[in-house]
């Protein structure tokens, strides 16, 4: 049941209750007109404490697709609700008025503190470098729809391995599901960390800096972007950035149903002439990120679908 | 009739017109499912020179919870709707988009100024230190449905009477009706003006700095902020600044049913310990404000309720 | 046929299509309750890369009262769906989300590039000094709803003709109906471009600097701002800037039935004192800007109305 419940950090559900999200997102797909009012006279409440457009909109438009609607504000200055007040008022508040909140915020375990006082669903929307789960969800969503299953796959997650979230949430998550494989690849400075890797059978993953040398391995790869201020000197970077641009030429051997997903925004890490490759799904990914959250919203709030 | 007028200052509205609005939002919390179409099509405007994201969202909800919907601006930037034009003009044409409109402004009067010319009913958010007629409604809704009547209460106020409007505003209401008796309790720097006592028969008022001698007296205790900005010096401020914090200890000795009131947002000046109390009510302060704000809404745009 | 079509510069759509939109806005001016449901599930995303209130509102506006759905930005920080991302990466997520767009950007020619990858309806609400087609869709809308046609009117553009690009397209705009004179009133250092009068045959316009002079023959007066940084010096603006504020007495002489327009927001280039009289329409043109949105929201989305 995950009526009420927060999803502050996806570890926090069970492979049953995730199951439970993706299968409902698939049903929603199929069929939209049929979820299209099931959140009529619901009120969602999106508190972004730093702005990130995209995943507002992504929840936003879940919420107006299910017939609910919105209350929320986008950035810093909108948050007055908050001035000199603490994070428990603010939610308490909050909880007066709307039924489900999502909330992003610059520091880490805010959403977690929050939902201690917090009488509605809260789902965390991205708390500084720490967790943002409904892009793992989103990425779970659209390896399961593409690929047709979670196991049985290898994963090459590419780039930044070091710093992004994304990828180590996606990694733990994957690592649950029988059979994964991971290819990690990555300039030396940006290798994976030791505390994710010591969660991975040591048998189900290699590393390397070089791309080419396993493209033909891949089922998904996983892009993420290699920030110049991640390096110590600007030869350094120089030196290894391209290594780390997808190109048409660098895929030309990969495997015939291989997907290449990526969180967005990008920057330069995909070469715009690999858009045109029906194996880049990454706007496909945005799709499945409304989905999904339409799934959740759904379960969070413990609406009832009439059969 | 309240249909299509303006509220500006509830001194403008009679006790019967009051009573019309709390009645209706009374009905509203028993029955709410009845009047979550009734504003289906109507469109509110929420016109908010300054921000105030608590008072935004309490009428946004309040719109949306009976089937409307929002247009709007949060912040100074974004009203541009005004660069160079006069307010005169900003909401003519206003109202040629939206059925109602709120509006905060850090002028006085500027809600008085827009209403002259407004052929929509224009409801004052907050101007500056003047009026902010929305919140004393909720006061009053809070006290009458909590305690059963609005007559022959103990009213107590703590904290800045010298520049709190909320505390004006709900003296002036609740001095209209039958044996209300008030305890003004503030340090001597900022005790309530007299010309607000003037409209107050001198034996229905006490003027303390001492909360605790007179918490067996009290049915109503409405605390507000002490702002370190008000005092001439910091050791005043110091000095005085506890006396005004309340606590469990504090309140040890007050009546069964008294209760705890506060217009919030709180920083200090309820400690969180008086937070579980069952005579803290300042959350649902919170919630019956989006039910006045729904009543008022529904009488100001003359929506018909079908029996 | 208009479904599926972006809107980025008017000069794109025939004369037909145009005519298949005024048709539409007069039906729902007539029976706007039968149109309140037929956007019901849309959602319209509002990407206003600056800010402009008034326009927001209109397409806001537009589709709320069509029972659809909003979600959007407002500023440029709030724009941060393109950080370091490309406009066609931006509008490729969007369309992920919604269902048609609208495109307000301080470059010129950024909702063009934008349309070009774009899968959903964009309109285009304004880029730098370029264009803003529904500005002037609602300028054609309230000549042809308040003087019955499109054809055979003296049309009068006052002010600064040299910039307003307001100006300019509701010239080109006119100048495809038939029997349409123009008269030319600015100041020499504002004259209509040459470019502008390429286009127009040379007996269907006169120019001139004095407005009194021509004030009997003008069936529709357009008027504009003449701003102050437009001029060279401080002298010429102050010997200027009063001949082209319109006043009672300056239309003493005009005909009847003669109409005063104004794009809005007007600063102090109509006196107040004019408002009153029943020849200024610029408020009615704000009512008619929303209806004329709504109709294009229709037919760019292809809802089809039930008969």
């Amino acid at each position: 049941m995950l009526k009420g419940k927060h999803l502050i950090d996806l570890e926090e559900f069970s492979l049953d209750e995730i199951r439970e999200i993706l299968d409902l997102s698939k049903e929603i797909i199929i069929n939209p007109e049929r979820y299209s009012d099931v959140c009529k006279g619901k009120v969602l409440a999106t508190l972004f404490y730093e702005p990130s457009t995209r995943t507002r909109f992504s929840f936003e438009v879940a919420m107006l697709r299910l017939g609910g609607s919105i209350i929320g504000f986008s950035d810093p200055n909108g948050s007055s609700v908050s001035k000199g007040e603490s994070i428990a008022d603010t939610i308490r508040t909050i909880a007066c008025y709307a039924d489900l909140a999502v909330m992003r915020h610059p520091k880490e375990g805010a959403p977690k503190l929050a939902s201690k006082y917090s009488t509605i669903p809260l789902v965390n929307a991205g708390d500084g470098g720490h967790h943002h789960p409904t892009q793992t969800l989103t990425d779970l969503l659209t390896i399961n729809s593409l690929k047709g299953k979670l196991s049985s796959h290898t994963v090459a997650v590419c780039g930044d391995l070091k710093f992004g979230r994304t990828v180590h949430s996606l990694v733990k998550a994957m690592n649950k599901y029988e059979n994964t494989k991971f290819i990690f690849i990555s300039p030396p400075e940006l290798k994976i960390p030791e505390y994710i890797k010591d969660e991975i059978d040591s048998n189900s993953y290699i590393e390397t800096t070089n791309l080419e040398e396993v493209i033909d391995d891949i089922d998904i790869l996983y892009m993420t972007r290699v920030q110049k201020e991640r390096f110590f000197n600007e030869e350094d970077y120089l030196r290894l950035k391209d290594s780390y641009v997808l190109t048409k030429q660098k895929i030309e051997k990969s495997k015939k149903d291989m997907i290449i997903m990526h969180p967005l925004p990008r920057v330069n890490e995909i070469a715009t002439e690999v858009d045109e490759d029906s194996k880049s799904v990454y706007f496909d990914q945005a799709k499945f990120g409304m989905f999904v959250r339409m799934a959740l919203i759904i379960k969070l709030l413990g609406v009832e679908i009439d059969a």
